[in-house]
């Protein structure tokens, strides 16, 4: 699997660099006969733009999806999706006079140590500009699981900094800039934000995603479980240093008779292992949480070197966010839907013998998993 | 990728239920010329072994590696390596009563459901068993690393339930039977130990591992970046709920003037990275957590059901472990082990011009990477 | 994919040396309820085994297959598969003495070239032995393609040196040592065979497989097509030269008005294209051949050259066979049904809509597809 | 790896219909540094390109290459290299009136049995104008090999119906619009194409590709041999019904005192091989050939059905090749060079021990390879 790729079967493939001609996605393995339309992509790509508020960086781009193949008459034919996004506001003159310098906390020295060369225009290659194709992919993942499977994948802020929600109410969740569960915190954020921007500074966030309406049984152990799929691709995402499954880094104090998840005939009494055992899915919700590192590109002075050795002072001037971390919760729903239909379509290859048993995706023995 | 296999260029496909014949492994993609003998497997085998010490589990295994192919003369040919062991303690009647009721906290119930079948005996392939091969591979992959690149990689605890080091010192971590990296604690541990096992419960763990002397370069952006690697190859392990590199989830409180690392002539200032950016190792040292859950095989009853629907209490009668993620240490090192080797030969696939530019695994600017 | 692995969905890892403890392979991505049971690789492995009639050589080996793993009760449990094969009749002191020297014709040159050093006993890894294992596997896939959609898998010989059947009757083909289709001409085979052997030289042959009761849709555009991958499968076999589908060669002198294969209500009025179009099934029988070169182990001197530049004279005073592909034939089967069962678990992965369209696997035009 | 990708580590993932927006690719895993500009795919493309001479179809392109990503000032910087071509000729009313038939011949039945729907607008996804992607990332392999490794692949024609060449000059193979390789057989082919297009009809080719300056190494055995990735890959290509290694189909009725090529202190002797032997090179010419069948498109009409199984009388008025096989000549090249660099990666992935030994690609023992 090349490196720019995601997905056994249901493959996404990535290209583009932030302040290059284009971005775009070649998804392949995607089921025949889904209907999708390119205004499809409008809301979750606005959801994740920049510029949306003030709470987020300034870039201008208008995002607008050409499907380049793989959909006929409004249906996908089962050949590859090209989508690509022209990129209008590229405005590389931001980023021009430190072309030669490596800003702290960012790929820049990596990617030339690696390379020997690199694309220093917004972040190149590395720039979060490569998640719009993840969103976008993520929509078709995202209406094929809810159309076959009933399935739903929605995200949410769990933490800004220090502050943490004092309710999960998700119908909350789209009704403010910060993806936050709990409607009266919202002042709180935004006076919190702009106190921060101010400041020049940036902080961290930490975004949960849940996923409802699995049927037990998705997942392949041992390399290629459930939870370890999903920390790869949550892992991959930008400025992203944790991930989590159920009650993730709680469980180093847990007691194991807490922690398990007792049975009966009305299904799972509890939840902790947030969906999966062994790599499988068990027909609960399934809950995985990810820590975003505040952005190291600061309008506040740092010390670094340039790409001759020298020492010098790097300020970023150009837009930024303070708290990258907001406009990634459909980003990170993006990647998990993506881990479910890879998941979906490698569970029915090898476990969907259709036309001597039953199909297999209705469990065996139907609990009420609603734990 | 079958989902049993690891790695995309050193491959590592394991197979083997915790009371079939045997365990093994085949390794594929191992360069040519490096001398193994069986005994090298020992060390690492007996530090992860059931069995060594009163606080795990009493499971009697010689472990005995014996190499089929892949190794002539000493040296490793290049083509595949396999590895055995035969299962000699395998006692499957002390889990036979329980071959028809889901084990609440382990994955009886998912295999079930995916499979419409299981092996019941000791957990089947879902057993911790399984990770006895991964332990053997990166005996493997931590030889060539070391012989050819100076990199070490050693793994140590940092937390059991709530007790967290007062020190880390890893020249302790092998003389006490907790991998813990303060000597002046295992008394303590020892007594909090005996009482967790004379109460029937268990508690979780958090294993660090740290790799020293990478150089700059390794890893592939955007999907197959070391952390992304390192987060699928950690969250493979049984019962692990959680992965952080480098600060982790404490990111999410952090400001980004205090987390990017600066740099200057004499290398990083600091090191909250991890030791990667971008998905590449920036040179400095590689730091990654894992979280354990506690075990939830228990002599403590607790309800389920069986594949018939009814309602049963479970007893775990046969050994276990009140703590297993002490013997996970030496298989956390094992995974950051295969990553490591899987991404040198990659970034020498992609970036090794030898014979056109000098070789580019020494970096093109050297800083000193102590931070 | 690593190198020695085979297949994306229903994964084979072959490993061993001809002279080595044991070989063996891993099955991966088993469909689950398969019953196996040890003694069903006996038939196949006996059509293939070395020392079967006095024109193959004469290595005796019991191949008594262990199963490691991945059945349960005789049933596959979805888990790997593992199978072994020890090696009891080594004898490699009837190598030893060209240890290193470079056998023309064979793999001796390219392996040391490669990998710097070899196992030479018997050919080590480049060996005909590891065969047995595509052979064992494919027992596994022939099974699983006869229960699930009554496809059937038949090798047989077309060209041995320059005698080519004068029928082709299937029915014949296991009545004789050679898989020869035309029972009439074992004589004269037998005559041919004892002269080859006497002079001390080889010749090649051409194997067919048919494949019959394909339902169209098999296969996967572009680089994944039903024919590439054969390709790749038969061409992998070790002293393949060549490999056709159909028609194969003869296309080049065809013209276009004759070769397209005209379909009416009644089904496809011929099959020039070997049952496949645009790298799909058509639901007809699927046609492939293969061209064995003559054996270059021969107690014919030949000139060659050792591992330090020195001239020297080869003379194979081991076993071998005057002709090859008399025991490719259930090799060529494996690996067709090895393509078969793992495009069959593509397909229904990528189409099996089961649950909202009615499941794929049927054609939806029912056509009479028995050209 | 996704059905629409090639190459391991080198991969090209390709997309695009015929008559849809743009086709396109996205070659990843390409070394940095290479030098790249949308000029130089002009000659490979314009070699390709229908409507070259009257020998070949009608269609009008400009087949202009945009690079989106993957080049900067120039360079290729070791990410992904997105390049797009505009359909600008689509014409799809010459397909409109058979869009619910299935036309004999092409991938039109399987397509619509496997997908449940298709894009018959020119054949869609399965037109031959998916090769313009394999022309334009053969031309950057090419490249490569040719400065990293001097490494030449040249592609003629064999065979056109039942003209064989009375000459190999490849000097004349660019001369010509037949890439035939003898310079006084132009006239004849000349006549034979204007008759065969007066006629309506059309005829097979074969068309052959050798590489030079291979290093002895390259290929990974077992099953990523580099006979079967040859075989693979040139399978893929449309039309194509057989694949030859070296002496090819001749091998079964040759001897194997004749075919084993003898070495000596100044290399080998001949090169029945094709300069692979055991699926690794040899250091020597590499050759292989492969069968192309007739165009099924022709004004000549032919019984077929129609979705609805009716029965219906196909003519295809739009324009097509008397001879597909012409233009093949640059997309076999291309698909050869295509394996060669993923080989070369891989080979130094395993083999190129930088650092401890000297670099492995020099070969051990220097023969003149010149056979």
């Amino acid at each position: 699997m090349a490196s720019n790729s995601f997905g056994k079967l249901f493959t996404v493939t990535t290209f583009g660099e932030s302040h290059g001609p284009a971005i775009g996605c070649v998804i392949d393995g995607c089921p025949p006969g889904l209907e999708i339309a390119p205004e499809e992509f409008r809301r979750d790509l606005d959801r994740r733009a920049t510029g949306r508020t003030r709470h987020t960086s300034q870039r201008q781009e208008s995002d607008d999806i050409e499907i380049l193949s793989g959909v006929y008459q409004g249906r996908t034919t089962g050949t590859p999706i090209a989508l690509v996004i022209r990129n209008t506001d590229a405005r590389s003159k931001d980023y021009g006079s430190i072309a030669e310098q490596f800003r702290p906390g960012h790929a820049d020295y990596t990617y030339w140590q690696k390379y020997g060369l690199r694309d220093p225009r917004g972040g190149g290659r590395s720039s979060a500009r490569e998640t719009t194709m993840r969103v976008a992919a993520g929509v078709i993942a995202k209406k094929w699981l809810a159309e076959r499977y009933g399935v739903t994948v929605r995200g949410f802020m769990s933490q800004i900094g220090e502050i943490v929600p004092n309710a999960y109410d998700l119908s909350a969740v789209e009704e403010n800039p910060f993806f936050w569960p709990a409607a009266d915190q919202v002042g709180e954020l935004e006076t919190y934000m702009d106190a921060l921007r101010k400041s020049g500074d940036s902080v961290g966030a930490r975004v949960d995603v849940v996923a409802d309406g699995l049927p037990p049984g998705w997942g392949e152990p041992i390399y290629g479980k459930l939870d370890g799929d999903l920390a790869a691709a949550l892992m991959s995402i930008n400025a992203v240093k944790g991930v989590e499954i159920g009650d993730g880094f709680a469980v180093v104090a847990s007691k194991g008779s807490e922690h398990r998840d007792q049975l009966s005939r009305s299904g799972f009494a509890s939840n902790h292992a947030g969906g999966i055992l062994g790599g499988i899915s068990t027909g609960q919700q399934l809950r995985c949480s990810t820590a975003f590192k505040p952005t190291s590109s600061l309008r506040l002075p740092v010390r670094s070197v340039d790409i001759h050795g020298n020492e010098v002072e790097v300020i970023t001037t150009g837009r930024h966010d303070p708290c990258v971390g907001i406009r990634a919760t459909p980003i990170c729903e993006a990647m998990v839907a993506l881990v479910l239909v890879d998941q979906a379509l490698r569970h029915r290859a090898q476990c969907g013998d259709v036309g001597v048993v039953s199909p297999r995706i209705p469990a065996q023995l139907e609990l009420d998993a609603d734990a």
